[in-house]
């Protein structure tokens, strides 16, 4: 079993691989920017290293120092997390030759999923259901336009180094197409060092549905069942629930295999997630990406399996076997989790740094706080918005809805402006509370004046 | 189902019903002493209303101010929580007769079971077991000699009128049978205004061990496991967990069984605890008392089940019947409450009332906060001494032991002394880790300094 663990970030998803940790009887140690030396992540490990200063390119990026702190500490392994080194199939490569486990899949794994085209092809074959569209990278722009004839339009032109909805855009007719193709090859050159994009059918109606899938060296990868994760402000997921409200037993079993399949198909070792686009009006599904990291919105998972993900994964990275087999898995009740954002819900969430004067969480039955703020600590500006987590178990939606809205209700942050009173109206809306929205809900919605 | 239900308490106990009254969109009234007016039950609620001074007689035990703020507010029912007037049969009765639901047992209910002796009669011929001693009050010391005789020594008085571990002593011979039985009169017509005692044998090494029973007002009677609560400290509780770690499937369905049978026999309704002194050498148990009210330690059984107690007892008091059957309760996983007091574990456990100037409670998985305090909050010295309650759950014991060990770890509450110091030397006590203990434990070891 891994003794000493370097945790190689920062907020709250540090806290939460600590507490992990702790519970685990393994030193932990931390890193931090010139910045964040006042966080709770320092405060809480056993150790705490400055690796850099504030931008996160020299800090939580910096392969070298981080590698270092980890030799130097006798750290035997790294949790990247999820965001920053996460993904990096580079340092992955870079653990495995300093003999340091990384908890997480194999550089080649990461690398696969990571590169969006050879993902899509790797499903294909896998016999994964995938949407419709080019085979691979298009090679020009008269390539493209033959491909989008032959689905027909909408298509989405994708960057395959994007990912979490960087680098992509939809054309509705030729001329948007050819715009797009060469606006996305300059962009994608610029942000990832990787011109090559490819199209897709564009589903314009869909939900956000992902299976979490959990695997070991030895051979075993089993599914903890789905999250809905439709509702998004530009891509970005403020609200994740579990069991999502439009799927039925047999889609879901449909969707748990398809799962298990990708992450056998790239040998995957650990905590990944299989998104998929969900067009529920024909009730078909299609792979979207595949996540090699744990998420932000792992909690409701646990809330409803009653897995510790993060020490599963921990103990399928010391070599052990998954501590449970696929009918082992059982869902009881319902989860939602809230992404709490320093951000002001009236001015168009407009990042809202600052000091924290009074901070009071919400506790009672059911009800998960993941944070790393505390009473007078001071949000930096640098990185992710994201204050806090809150997370709600009930016996059915409607109890995790209104516990939600009750626990909101009572969460205290002053001093700064935050997503709560958002997640309040959202909590209040009729089609939220029917279940009733897909990814554009927040176009089609002002939630904040409802 | 009740529209508006003033809470009849404070601190914690008053939030956690507050909280389900949110849930349920209930509206809620608080009431408060002259030293409460900052309490976090004053905040919270909808209404609040000073009910009289600090002192608990006039204020949280004022029949009329308490009734008149309910008719004044036109409250259709009182919860009472636990101590003050959760056991009081005449207010349960005034409640009646002014047409205000009371949420709890009737007040004959309360009353059998708030008189020890008549309590001990109904088990007996319900056939619920109960300890060998005297049928009834004894009438006079030779009388009570006898008694003693014929169950052999040692013996244990008790008041009749008395309960939660006050108006008891233990005789181990004929002389500190006399002397004990004329001091526990005198100190029980005092305390209690009722003279009456009676004795039983007196059970050295047990554990506390009690069922929680729920009943509606249908016939229809529960029970949601046990708890064991044996973790005391001067007949106080610490410490509870469910399940207990001395219970056997046959004893744990005997016991269940015999607590319905208890709640039963005097037509119960509500959520009630039998509480049973369990003689684990020897693999009997007999009727302790039973509590006509929510207990503090109610939280590890809705960890377990699933259950919400207190939205379940608001229910049954509205008149639905129980949302579940007997077999549809399934417990999962280990649950333990710490109670965290404003005490100094080092200072023989002195109240420490007082200013807090920092807190931060714990998060995360598998942890849950009940509490009324805040950063900033003066702990008056009035009352109980309770701060917090840390609840962990855990798929195994020794899951949520180390969770507890980790959650404790994290507890920040400055300004005042607390009982957290103490949990976590017991946490790491290696007999409390095997489950090994009875309620002599903090007599027999020196937890502080171990």
């Amino acid at each position: 079993m891994i003794k000493k663990l370097l945790i190689a970030n920062r907020g709250e998803i540090a806290v939460r691989i600590i507490r992990a940790c702790k519970e685990m009887d393994i030193e932990t140690v931390a890193v931090y920017s010139e910045a964040d030396k006042e966080s709770l992540h320092v405060q809480l490990a056993d150790e705490a290293y400055c690796v850099g200063p504030k931008t996160s390119k020299d800090s939580y990026l910096n392969f070298t120092n981080i590698i270092s702190v980890a030799k130097l500490t006798a750290s035997d392994a790294i949790h990247p997390g999820y965001g920053f080194l996460a993904e990096n199939s580079d340092f992955a490569e870079l653990c495995r030759e300093c003999n340091i486990t990384f908890v997480g899949p194999s550089p080649e794994a990461i690398s696969k999923m990571g590169t969006k085209d050879v993902a899509r092809e790797t499903m294909r074959k896998a016999g994964v259901p995938i949407v419709p569209g080019s085979q691979g990278i298009i090679e020009n722009i008269n390539d493209g336009i033959s491909i989008a004839n032959d689905i027909g339009y909408p298509v989405i032109i994708k960057a395959t180094a994007g990912g979490g909805g960087k680098g992509i855009r939809v054309a509705r007719n030729e001329e948007e197409l050819k715009k797009g193709i060469s606006i996305t090859q300059q962009e994608a050159a610029t942000a990832f060092g990787n011109p090559g994009v490819y199209l897709e059918k564009f589903i314009e109606d869909f939900r956000h549905v992902e299976i979490q899938v959990m695997a070991d060296g030895h051979g075993n990868t089993i599914h903890l069942g789905e999250r809905d994760c439709s509702i998004q402000r530009r891509l970005q997921k403020l609200v994740e629930e579990t069991p999502s409200p439009v799927l039925d037993e047999e889609i879901r079993a449909q969707m748990g295999e398809a799962a298990v399949k990708a992450a056998e198909a790239v040998d995957y070792m650990g905590a990944g997630t299989i998104e998929f686009i969900y067009d529920y009006q024909n009730r078909k599904f299609y792979f979207m990406e595949m996540n090699t990291r744990i998420q932000v919105e792992h909690p409701v998972t646990e809330m409803v399996t009653g897995v510790d993900l993060i020490k599963e994964m921990i103990r399928v990275a010391s070599g052990e076997t998954l501590s449970l087999k696929q009918e082992d898995v059982v869902f009881n009740g319902w989860s939602i989790e809230c992404r709490i954002n320093a951000e002001n819900p009236e001015k168009n969430f407009m990042p809202s740094p600052g000091k924290i004067e009074m901070y009071l969480p919400p506790g009672g039955l059911g009800v998960r706080v993941d944070s790393a703020v505390y009473p007078g600590y001071s949000i930096p500006p640098y990185y992710d918005s994201m204050v806090a987590k809150l997370i709600t178990y009930g016996a059915t939606r409607e109890e995790a809805v209104s516990r939600m809205k009750r626990a909101l209700s009572e969460f205290i942050i002053e001093g700064v402006h935050t997503t709560i009173p958002f997640h309040l109206k959202l909590m209040d809306h009729e089609k939220f509370k029917d279940g009733d929205f897909n990814t554009k809900f927040l176009e089609k919605y002002d939630v904040m004046n409802s």
